[in-house]
């Protein structure tokens, strides 16, 4: 069996000083749901007045599973013995005695809604910073000048790596969504460029004077000429990759829009991960079929994904002996992104 | 993945010197039945006088499981290869020669039948002493002053503490049992006290001047005032815990009569456990109907029971990390029952 | 848990330096057909000319299985990043690039037909000695003087090791297949003799002066006296074990026709393996209902015996602590065998 961090090279295979998406915001309400976060058990609710909250999902007293209990106003009741806890986790009631014991409060999770999402810190509370949140404004999401769907939320029976890894080389769309695609190939011919900033890293492809596809014309009705358009891979940390891009007239140079697929990863536990979709676009806001032609893109190519990186982490979960890796120049962006990974979680070890 | 001794701090999870339940005696008959006790298969049967027999229920010749073997006699055939063995584990005939191998004979276990319950001593032969099983004729088993009701055994997928520790703990009936024991909390607010003495330890609460609640009249007719009633938790040994207890008449002090709900529990491996639940009663004798009414309540309350701890152990075998526990005073007899545990494992391992 | 080895006392559970039955011919063709050998992942087919080829099933780029890719010709294509490989597991094709990295090529086995058998070496290529392959020609395999029949192949729950030793100790068969080989515990009484050479082990059983059985006289109608019959069981090695054996008439000795049944065994991992049987015999060739019969015994007797020792390995799966093994004088042939296949294991090593 590969170990559990593979292919990083160190030994935690996940970084937890880190914003994760839990939820969508519209999961999250006045019942108690439990979701595995990086191997924690957590508990979210939402208060009466409307916040979102983060316990821990175990009870401290006899390890119950706290989503077995119910809500009472703000608070969570275990449904084994009945300790209580509010919503900063605090304990605030112990059935069978007037005191409440040392030590008993559940560890609450830094949480915060940004763009219809409830993003989670799993590291040192004291780290946990706002600003290391995606700017996920600049990406269509939570503002009125862009239309967004939300896909279904899904697990998936893989490492979170392997679903990074197969966002970042779309070299992939030509073999695994040959069908889903038409004209990956072409895509995946189109040189490749990995331009890196301090908070991010993109597996950039720019396309020239493309025809319009029936895609584009459906998007871009009022287009008559080519195109221009990019298909980038945005690593905008190990929580949130962007795919999609940019569109320009090819004569012009004029900026016509942006669809972005953007794709929130959650580690669940070593090996399995949560995955959210959202797609945005500037574009078209009067016109829902460009919306449901997103949706309909994601049903169809999630999937694939899913199945394909579930089946390399079967052969890691089996007795079977792995052959030594090899790499192409497409895999230098994802190289590098393991880099920084590996990066990110030696720097909290020695911290 | 939590350690599979947890919440003992000892490295085996249970002592072998010590006399558990294996089966009801009307479980045992002319046929080979195989269960797992403490981590060995061990072959039940008994022989042509009727006397139970326990052995060991792999075949030492190639690791053959007995139980698919059969009875010739009081003597066992193993199905693969017909090594034969007598009720004393002595291997009688390999077919293919005259002789026997030496040290070829299988593990025999002493066996006494206490309470139409099977006994089985797991530990160092000679330690196994008849007068370490219970005293089963003082809480109505095999006793003829009692009645007594045999609930369906079953197969609970959690460590057997987790059940010493959900019966000592008696807070838990209102919440986990909320609907099934109408006015479980006002129990679970009696002050508990703990009475222990070498053999036994009882979380004790004594209810005083209750009103006769619909049971309490169905059980003891002629009564027309209030009641003292004790709720008991009797940790007897690891094997048998007694609950419930006996009623008095209020005014005079005289006792009505007493009602037992005994829970015989026997690891069958260091996290799964086989639960044989008995009620006994002392008086109504002639009502059935009070029987009825024991094993209606065994049959609500312990699949809710098994469940609880089985969220419980699902916890424990998962990747999910724990959080640090904390203990209410009212756990105090169950923590003492762990010291008790322990010390007996320890004392095993040091002689 | 026992250990992945046991009954052996080596630290390897098989050889590697050995040819081992991949698959029956007709299974390979132009599709791609993984197969779980000795813990491996081996991708076959054919080649356009009709050639089988056996490579490392799993990609080096990022570890997909190359079975859900395609076959292109005579290469195979991932089904991921469409990475190319030849039919000597040479990379040939990258497609986002126009070179090929380093140290791509997959790891390509030694193959080679015999007796309808695709053999495959699972060592060091160049210890790949083609007369370490049985003479199957001897045995009746891809023999016109012999008729033969394949049986079904199957996956058994169990170690290899438990397999070798069933067939090799048949005084089972008045156990295992007490309803199935009538009169087999007759022969399970009959004298055994170990008959060793370089390359085989025979366990023997000279049957004299038979009277002739209902299937003698089906396979032999000319034949009217009582018969010698051989019951062998040939260890040709791990990977092939024949059982059955040659009939004479009794009086003038004059040998009457031969029976085999070929047992090719695979491991599939340590704990689970690959059965392949086929029936051969050199008499009655103009009797297809010979054949059935031989057919029929195995849809029988096969799954009898995977029973078995699937229930063998559930055991040395389980927590149960195992008896200390012993033995009888009939498994003298086994236990040298065992020693066999450990001084196979250790020379590689040391090698």
């Amino acid at each position: 069996m590969t170990s559990p961090s593979y292919p990083l090279t160190v030994e935690q295979p996940y970084p937890r000083n880190q914003w994760w998406v839990a939820a969508y915001s519209g999961e999250v309400g006045r019942n108690l749901l439990a979701r595995d976060i990086l191997g924690e058990r957590v508990l979210l609710y939402r208060t009466e007045a409307g916040e979102a909250v983060a316990l821990s999902g175990i009870c401290p007293h006899r390890a119950f599973p706290l989503d077995k209990g119910r809500l009472v106003g703000d608070h969570v009741q275990c449904g084994y013995h009945g300790f209580t806890y509010g919503a900063d986790g605090g304990c605030v009631l112990v059935p069978s005695q007037t005191s409440v014991p040392q030590n008993s409060a559940l560890r609450c999770y830094p949480v915060i809604e940004r763009g219809d999402l409830v993003w989670i810190w799993t590291g040192q509370v004291e780290l946990a910073d706002l600003t290391l949140i995606p700017d996920v404004g600049a990406v269509g999401l939570g503002n009125p000048a862009w239309a967004s769907e939300q896909h279904p939320v899904c697990e998936v029976a893989a490492r979170y790596t392997l679903l990074i890894e197969n966002l970042l080389d779309l070299s992939h769309v030509s073999f695994i969504h040959a069908t889903t695609i038409p004209g990956g190939e072409k895509v995946a011919q189109i040189p490749v460029d990995v331009v890196e900033t301090d908070r991010s890293l993109t597996v950039q492809r720019k396309g020239e004077n493309l025809p319009l596809n029936p895609l584009l014309k459906m998007q871009f009705p009022q287009q008559r000429g080519p195109v221009h358009q990019h298909f980038d891979a945005e690593y905008i940390g190990p929580a949130m990759i962007r795919t999609g891009g940019a569109v320009f007239d090819a004569v012009s140079g004029h900026l016509l829009g942006i669809n972005n697929f953007l794709h929130m990863i959650t580690p669940t536990s070593p090996t399995t991960l949560r995955y959210f979709v959202i797609t945005t676009r500037n574009f078209g806001l009067d016109n829902p079929a460009l919306g449901q032609i997103n949706l309909g893109m994601g049903t169809r190519i999630q999937p694939e994904d899913s199945a394909a990186i579930t089946a390399i982490e079967q052969v890691f979960q089996s007795t079977v002996t792995l052959p030594r890796e090899i790499s192409a120049r497409v895999d230098n962006g994802a190289l590098k992104v393991r880099r920084r990974l590996e990066a990110q979680i030696r720097a909290e070890q020695v911290a």
